[in-house]
């Protein structure tokens, strides 16, 4: 089978099948979509799709791997800011490209249980909130912060499938998505 | 059955049958609590418990009553208001009232898929939210405004369960939502 997945570069036939599998998941939802299904839909056997992942677990975490480095690089980048209202506002924009940029892409996944339950067994999400506490929020003496954030990255993407939010552009709703968020954490522009 | 059932009044028991089953669905889940395991926490027959609910998604339904009567009532109020500052800030600080106030009742349900589901097909949220728009934001000229109310609704709970926010009393919950609330809508006190 190493042979017959060889036929094109690996990180394409990983792409397709990363498509297809999102595509799936929305039709049939992540718990209803099995390998097989996958490995049909795109007219190859089980065993190519194995030569990707192991397990349908593997290939859901395969599928959600962009966005946790991206995690990472927004955070990193945000902590290196001097001031609280600079890292507070890199942090934010980030998060909003992030969520708009990727949004077709990752709806179907958030807020999935059998996603959710996976997520919480392979990613330390406890710890990147301590890591956010801790290096974006870091002086603490203004309590209001932590409650701000939490509502914001948990209430962020709710508007993208609500009308009339939904049916804006991209451009339009990352601009109110970033407006929002600066209000709820009381800083005025970006000072990146 | 109705007899067996009749020994003490019909409101006691079924406030008795919520809260045994709220227990349960904390600690095994919606899907995984039958009507069986609920009769049997609680000492009666399976008849017992049929003779205040059919089933288990009417148990479900009767336990979110309610929170939608309270939903009914907070916009009724709220719509009262002349201006639509006022409106804001009442319909904000009733939902965080109800959502502080009921959070240790209400935590297992919200999120859970069985009971999204069940609300889905038995409650009129899209009507709900569209009653939002037009009796509490009302006037459409500033677009920002229905973003940060999803938003704001979406993520409320999340600091319930996350800590340092989950840590803190009631009354300072209370607080700091309610101001997160009004930084995000732009109004700056109880206009009520």
């Amino acid at each position: 089978m190493t042979q017959s997945a060889g036929v094109r570069p690996r990180g394409a036939g990983r792409a397709q099948l990363h498509e297809t599998a999102l595509r799936l998941f929305a039709r049939d939802g992540v718990e209803g979509t099995s390998l097989q299904a996958i490995a049909d839909d795109m007219g190859v056997t089980k065993a190519a799709v194995y030569y990707h992942y192991r397990s349908k677990d593997d290939l859901v975490l395969g599928v959600l791997a962009p966005l946790f480095t991206s995690l990472d690089v927004i955070l990193d980048r945000a902590a290196e800011h001097r001031s609280r209202a600079a890292r507070l506002d890199e942090f934010l924009v980030g998060m909003v490209d992030l969520i708009v940029g990727n949004h077709a892409r990752f709806a179907v996944l958030v807020g999935d249980p059998y996603v959710s339950r996976l997520m919480e067994d392979h990613h330390d999400l406890v710890g990147w909130w301590n890591r956010i506490v801790d290096e974006i929020i870091g002086d603490k003496s203004d309590p209001i912060i932590p409650t701000a954030l939490i509502i914001f990255l948990s209430g962020m993407t709710a508007p993208l499938t609500t009308p009339p939010v939904a049916d804006i552009g991209a451009d339009e709703q990352r601009e109110q998505l970033v407006e929002c968020g600066r209000r709820i954490l009381g800083i005025r522009r970006r000072s990146a």
